[in-house]
C-alpha cells in the first residue's frame, strides 16, 4: 500500500486537524514529531527506546546517509529500514538544507548543487535526479523533493530567483520519482515575501505532490514572522494531503504550528538540547548543569511520566552530567523525547476533544508566558 | 539481613563451586560477575539495562564517589542505591587500588594514604578509618577493606612490608566497621611470592571477615602467574565464605579462575571494551573498526541473543562506531556485558551438572586455543 493521508477530525477553533498517515510500514497519528536520527541512529537511542516512547516516525538526512556509509552501500544491506533495524515509517529529506547550510563552497547551477564534503572535502554534485536516486535507495517511506534553502534575511531578488529554481527542481524531482512505494513531498519556499510563497505553493500545487512542506523556516526569524508564513501558506495547501513543517521546533512553536494547520514535524532540538543538559518541563526549560540543582532530590519534572523522572533526581542527573558520564545524554534524550511526544499527544487529544484552545491556555499558563499573537 | 554466603553445589573435577550470596538488597547467584560503575553509572547503561542483561550487583568506586559528588553529599541523598537508582546489591572498593594508580604522587605512612586527585589536584588524605566511614556513608552491601596495592614485579622486600602494612590496615578497617548491615571483605595481597601470600591469607583469618578478596592481581602478570597464586591461596580461605577475585578479567581468566574456585569478579574490561569497539565473542574478541566487517551483513555473534546480536549486522555496527554515533557504545556495551553474563551463567550450570570440564573445553575449543595449565 502506497502513503497516504487521511484527516479524522478537525478543531472547531483553529485550523488544527488529526489525521493519520498510512505508509508501507505503519501508521504515523497526526499532529506528529519525528525525532531525528541524521546518520541512522537518533543519538543514545535504540529502536526500542524509541518503540517505548511511542516514536511513530524517524527522519533520517539523505545528504549525511549518501556521505557516510553511501546510498548504495544501505541499499545493498536492503535499505535504510533494514540496516538500521527500524521497521517503522522513515522520512529522509533531500539533502537540500543541510548542502547549504553545512557547506560554505557551495555553488549552484541549473543543473543542481556542487559542494564539498564537510567531513573530508571530497567533492560532490546533487541535481534533483540525484536526491531522488539517493532517496530511492533509502527507500523511506516518505521522501523530499530536492530544494534549495536561502538564508534567514535573504532578499527579495534572491528569493525569488530560488523559489523558480526550486519549482523547477521540484518538476525534476517529481519526474525522476519511480519508486512509487515512497510518498514523496514537495517543498514551499519563498522565505518571509507573501507573493513569493504564494508563487512556491501554486507552482507545487500544479506539480502535484503527495503532501507538502513548508521549508525556509526556523532559520533564524522570530516565532512571529514563522507563523505569518504559516497563516498565509497553510490554508492555501490540499486539505487532504499533509501538511510538513521542516527543521521546527521548540515546544511553543509546535503547539502555534498545530493551532495553524501543520501535521507533522521534525526537529534535532530536543535530542541536542538533552546532550547539552537543556530539558523540557511543562514549566519551562531547566538547564541541569545549573548549580542550584546540585542537591535538588527532586525529579526532573515531577508531572512527567518517562523512565527518567520516574527514577532519578535532579541532583544525580547533574552528578551524571558534569561527571561527563554517558548515561547522562541517554535519561535526558529518554526525558526530551518524551516530553516532545506527550505534548504532541496532548494536541491531538484536544483538538479530538474540541477543547484545543483551552490546552493551548494551559501550556501557556504552566510556562507562565504569553501566547505569542493570541 | 546481614550478608551471608551459602554454597550450593560443588564441581567433582575443580574446586569451582556454586553459591549464593545473601545482601539486604537481593541475591546473588556465584561465581558472578560486576560490571563496574565507577561513578554510579555503568557507562552508558540504565538500572533497566543493567535488570534486563541479569546483572545482580555492580561494583562502585569509593574513591571516584569520595571525590565527586562525595559521600557525604550521596549519604543525604539516601545513600548510593537510592541515588543511583539501583535497588539491588552494590559493592564499593574501598579506593586502595585507586589512590596508588591514579596518583603518581601519594605519600604512604603509617597513618594512611595522602594523595592529590586527579581531576583537580586538591589534597586528600584517606586512612583505613576514612575508608570505611566513606564506604559506610555509601551504603554498600558489601564493602572493602583498605589496602596497599602495588605495582606488578615488586621486589620481596617492598612487598613483605606491604603485606604487613595491608594487615595493619585490616584490622583497623575491621574495628571500624560498625555498619553491621554491610558485609566487610578483607583483601589478600602478597604480590607473587608464595609466603608472603600466606602472610596476607593468615593474618586476616585471624582478624575474620565476612569474605575474602584476592587483591594485587591482574596489574601486568602474565596469566599463568596469576593462576598459580590462585591455586595457592583459595584453597587456604575459608569454604563458607565468598572469594572474590578484584579486577578480573578476560574471559579465559574468569574461566580459569571459577575453576580454581573464585566466587566473585569485577572487571571493566567488557564496558571499556566497548567503548573502543573490541567486542567479546565466543569465537574471541573482534574488533569493530575492522574494515573486513564493513559489508558484514551477519550479526556480531550469531550465536549470541543479546539485544545487539538479535537487531544488528557487523556493518550497521561498524558505521555507528566510524560515524562516533553514541549508539555504538550503547549496543556494544550491551553485547559485552550479555557475553560476560552468558559466560557466568554458562559457568554456574556447567557446575551445578558436573559438566565444568566439559564447558572449560569447549570454550577453549571454540576460540581455538589452548587451556592454559590444562
Amino acid at each position: 500500500m502506497t502513503t497516504h493521508f487521511e484527516v479524522l477530525s478537525a478543531s472547531s477553533e483553529a485550523l488544527a486537524r488529526c489525521g493519520r498517515i498510512h505508509t508501507p510500514h505503519g501508521v504515523i497519528d497526526t499532529p506528529a514529531f519525528c525525532p531525528v536520527g541524521t546518520l541512522g541512529s537518533v543519538k543514545g537511542m535504540a529502536p526500542d527506546d524509541l518503540e517505548g516512547l511511542g516514536v511513530q516516525m524517524m527522519l533520517s538526512n539523505a545528504y549525511h546517509l549518501y556521505l557516510r556509509p553511501g546510498h548504495r552501500f544501505i541499499e545493498k544491506r536492503g535499505g535504510l529500514h533494514n540496516f538500521i533495524g527500524w521497521d517503522h515509517p522513515i522520512l529522509t529529506d533531500s539533502g537540500g538544507y543541510q548542502i547549504f547550510s553545512l557547506n560554505k563552497l557551495t555553488k549552484i547551477s541549473e543543473e543542481g548543487a556542487a559542494f564539498q564534503s564537510h567531513i573530508d572535502g571530497s567533492r560532490h554534485f546533487i541535481s534533483p535526479e540525484k536526491a531522488i536516486e539517493i532517496e530511492s535507495s533509502l527507500g523511506a517511506d516518505i521522501i523530499m523533493a530536492f530544494d534549495e534553502c536561502l538564508p534567514y534575511a535573504s532578499d527579495y531578488k534572491r528569493t525569488a530567483a530560488s523559489v523558480d529554481r526550486t519549482l523547477r527542481w521540484a518538476k525534476r524531482s517529481k519526474s525522476a520519482h519511480l519508486n512509487k512505494k515512497q510518498s514523496l513531498y514537495g517543498i514551499v519556499q519563498g522565505g518571509f515575501f507573501p507573493d513569493l510563497r504564494k508563487v512556491g505553493v501554486e507552482g507545487l500545487l500544479e506539480i502535484g505532490f503527495d503532501g507538502y512542506a513548508i521549508g525556509g523556516l526556523s532559520v533564524g526569524e522570530p516565532q512571529d514572522e514563522m507563523l505569518e508564513v504559516l497563516e498565509q501558506v497553510v490554508p492555501t495547501l490540499p486539505s487532504d494531503k499533509t501538511v510538513y513543517l521542516m527543521g521546527v521546533g521548540r515546544p511553543e512553536d509546535l503547539v502555534e504550528a498545530v493551532w495553524r494547520g501543520v501535521d507533522l514535524f521534525d526537529c534535532v532540538l530536543p535530542t541536542r538540547h538533552a546532550r547539552t543538559g537543556s530539558l523540557f518541563t511543562a514549566r519551562g526549560e531547566i538547564n541541569i548543569k545549573n548549580s542550584r540543582y546540585k542537591e535538588d532530590d527532586q525529579p526532573l519534572d515531577s508531572d512527567c511520566a518517562c523512565y527518567t523522572c520516574r527514577h532519578f533526581s535532579r541532583a544525580y542527573l547533574r552528578h551524571l552530567f558534569i561527571a561527563k558520564e554517558i548515561l547522562a545524554i541517554r535519561l535526558n534524550t529518554l526525558h526530551n523525547l518524551y516530553y516532545y511526544l506527550a505534548l504532541m499527544s496532548g494536541l491531538r487529544q484536544a483538538i479530538k476533544d474540541l477543547t484545543l484552545s483551552r490546552f493551548r491556555k494551559t501550556f501557556y499558563e504552566l510556562r507562565n508566558t504569553a501566547s505569542p499573537l493570541s
